[in-house]
């Protein structure tokens, strides 16, 4: 953990070199995209630290809530950023691959590591059953949205973001529901976690708010550089924004915790490690996406619907559906590890020879 | 149950104002609507009853065959009306709430309302995943429809009508064959449920007997009025004809029974509750559906297929999805109800925020 | 076992038959079609037969590799014919029949025979839902590839084959895995079936070669004379050929293994039953298709993609759907058997019916 900490800390030497590359050489977009995006990822990692250090002196029930809130702010912020530059389809790109990239590589990669050690590993598949139903429940909303469009067509755009906002609160109300499940209602289900995440407060609270406010004025700072070097980037690589949204910009956000995830495995803390892989694709799809469209309403150029391309539905479906087969009975082996992984590299390969798309503000579309 | 059957017998006051209002005031369509739709509610109750008793009277393999054949009887008139109206949207719809608000609704608002009560109630998941499959049997059938729709194109009633009456005969026959897994060679699985619901009877078969004519008479009578007014309220209230339906025309047919459901899942009797939830929906689409298919070539204006609209399929497809993905381990907890009720309400929305649609008989379309 | 070794071999009656028939009538397409198809399943037996002679010959681990890697060498053959023939349609159509018969038909009439003589019987559920996986798996890459043609059209073949070919080494790779898994360091789970499959081998291996080879050389002669007649039966019994590839070219492969896992599954040992069945789809979508992929730039015409068409894409998806839902628990009764054959009936159903298409060598679409 430790050198994983110092190297951590390393990374955010890339802020200052983002924002000088920023000033020096404006032209150099893919350098200013990757100083950018590795700046962001120590950023983040300081962010959930501080936000876990809060939770601490809050007590259980609030610092769960603490937690579960924040616990995806970084990707909210890269978010909330693109969609003020009316970049609607990196955001909801950027959606659809967290989803994806944590029930499938973050997941995949630690079931992979810790089953290289352990002949086959133990969790509880009752709380993994529940949160793959809460994901089913959200892919049925952005499949129902997709079939939808493809019914209705594209010509009444006040009824897609109509649709969207009611269904945004459906699944706001469901995850506000889960919140209660598993904070209190049921929480002795989810106390293996529960008690491997709670510890004594490290940080004076002074500290952890400190930290807290400079993480997320930086991380909102490299976002603005990031999200204005995307389009170049992707344009003079010849990569589809698409791509860049799933598989890039999706990583971004949340690496520190993904470190944490895959290491836990590897301690044979599994309830732990698919708490927070699957819990943090049930947190975007069901908190920061339908608030996403909330915010599309005062932040963005133009409110932002919850019709994604039919390529993302279809990936966040079927990696779902194969994550609910593979983490349904309890026990984990290489194998399955090995499964999802390549379920990503498949997605990953769809999206990288789909032919280069236009990056154009899509509004509601 | 004793307030519920008070209730019940009130709403009896429907047929005779649903009488008065379609001859009185022949243009007030939504009131005639409502009142009609309202006496449904409880003659379909007395027909359930009535359809029990005389079962008791019949011992246990011969009366499981008629609770099993004559449960969903109001609905099969419901449809027959509808069908004989040319109302083919209509059926269809009306067909798919059932099935979607069975498994969703009922389904859900059991789990709810038990698990509000009971922390974790459990159920025998073997024949649950039975049913479940089912369902998923039945839910290819409409898929495979549709598919072959999509390629093959409109232009042959013909190939679809013929398509239809094959593929409607081979749900029939499994559903025979479900039938004699559950009340014969296997009926020690269902024991549970079976021992619930067959009592000594109450009346005389002679009394059951006139009730059930009388109360089959009735539907009939008020399906007729109900059916006609679909349309003029549909169109005065400004509803497209499938969201009506989804959502309302498929809840009538079998309300009492939901009732007994949930009243069942708050007394912890989780068996008899999903029996009487899964188990309509398994009626509906194997056995229901299928005889209305082959029952069109008699008395509809022409033969009903088993081509749904995309939206239906889709919306049967997910709720039979995540029935089975929340149903499949023998354990349900209150947070199971509130995913399964908010899977129906966002198909509701998508219904609902579907543009109306022209109802016109659409033959074998 | 001795009745069935009979028939088999009298069926190789067949082969000069064909011969005869190509030669003397060379008009008569069907007959043709039919004794030469005949012909290969004797043929087929036997080489699977000397297969596993010569495995257990090579001692556990590279026997169980031998085995899995030319249990289905006469469907390879087969298709390396049609191939070379430019019948892309057909080797898809009969690789798509191959995986769904297998968890279809096969499993079905297994379950459906086992569960008359014994009314549970019970298998290992772990390895069963771990092969479940792999084929959702190859589903999810079957699916992604149709998805991928729907939204980017078929303007560019050369894109459709590149992705065909990194997916397919993808596929392969995971299937290279699997063999670790099951050969190596979770042999333990599989070692009921090893134990029944690996007896002493009672051929000598210089007998075991000859046959194998004999039996190779007859194969591909045969599939010579079967694919030059496709084209003309289809068009003379006003079948298409789609229907032909997937429900009866695909049967052909290995008719001879399909009786063995019905024999099993009668002996109560649904540990092979299963391992058959569902093995010989895993190993079709996971190593024969995707070898079929790369063979295709050495032998075919023009390389052939993975992209296969819709109705042949459910069809499988599907298929797998019901199966790990059906084979997901350990347990199978004979309901399971006749709602697996069902859904083969209904995919049979949906394929007949389809309108004729024209039978064209179709390049890489």
């Amino acid at each position: 953990m430790s050198g994983l900490s110092l190297l951590l800390n390393g990374m955010l030497l890339f802020v200052p070199v983002a924002v000088v590359l920023e000033h020096a050489n404006p032209s150099g977009h893919v350098w200013i995209f990757i100083a950018s995006g590795l700046a962001i990822i120590p950023l983040a990692g300081w962010m959930g630290r501080s936000t876990e250090e809060i939770a601490s002196y809050a007590g259980e029930g609030i610092g769960g809530l603490l937690n579960a809130t924040f616990g995806n702010a970084a990707e909210l912020i890269i978010a909330v950023v693109a969609l003020n530059g009316g970049l609607y389809d990196v955001v909801k790109a950027s959606l659809a691959g967290s989803i994806i990239g944590n029930v499938l590589l973050v997941l995949g990669v630690a079931m992979l590591a810790g089953g290289v050690r352990f002949n086959v590993q133990n969790y509880n598949a009752l709380a993994a059953r529940s949160q793959a139903a809460m994901l089913t429940l959200a892919a049925i909303a952005l499949m129902g949205m997709a079939v939808f469009r493809s019914q209705v067509g594209t010509g009444n755009a006040k009824l897609d973001t109509d649709l969207s906002v009611a269904i945004a609160c459906v699944l706001l109300a469901v995850y506000a529901l889960n919140l209660c499940f598993e904070l209190i209602t049921h929480k002795q289900l989810f106390v293996g976690e529960g008690g491997e995440r709670k510890t004594a407060p490290r940080w004076s609270l002074r500290r952890s708010l400190l930290v807290l406010a400079g993480a997320t004025v930086l991380v909102a700072w490299m976002s603005e550089i990031l999200v204005g070097a995307i389009e170049p980037t992707t344009h003079s690589l010849g990569l589809n924004s698409i791509f860049v949204g799933v598989f890039v910009v999706a990583i971004l956000g949340n690496a520190a915790e993904h470190a944490t995830a895959v290491l836990a495995a590897m301690k044979n803390r599994m309830d732990l490690s698919l708490s927070i892989s699957i819990g943090s694709s049930v947190q975007i799809a069901l908190f920061v996406a339908p608030l996403l469209v909330l915010l599309s309403h005062i932040v963005g150029p133009a409110p932002m619907d919850l019709i994604f391309r039919p390529g993302l539905v279809f990936s966040v479906f079927f990696a779902i559906l194969i994550t609910a087969q593979v983490a349904g009975n309890g026990e984990s082996d290489w194998l399955k590890g090995a499964q999802l992984i390549a379920v990503y590299l498949i997605l990953g390969l769809l999206f990288f020879f789909a032919p280069t798309l236009p990056l154009v503000p899509s509004g509601s579309g």
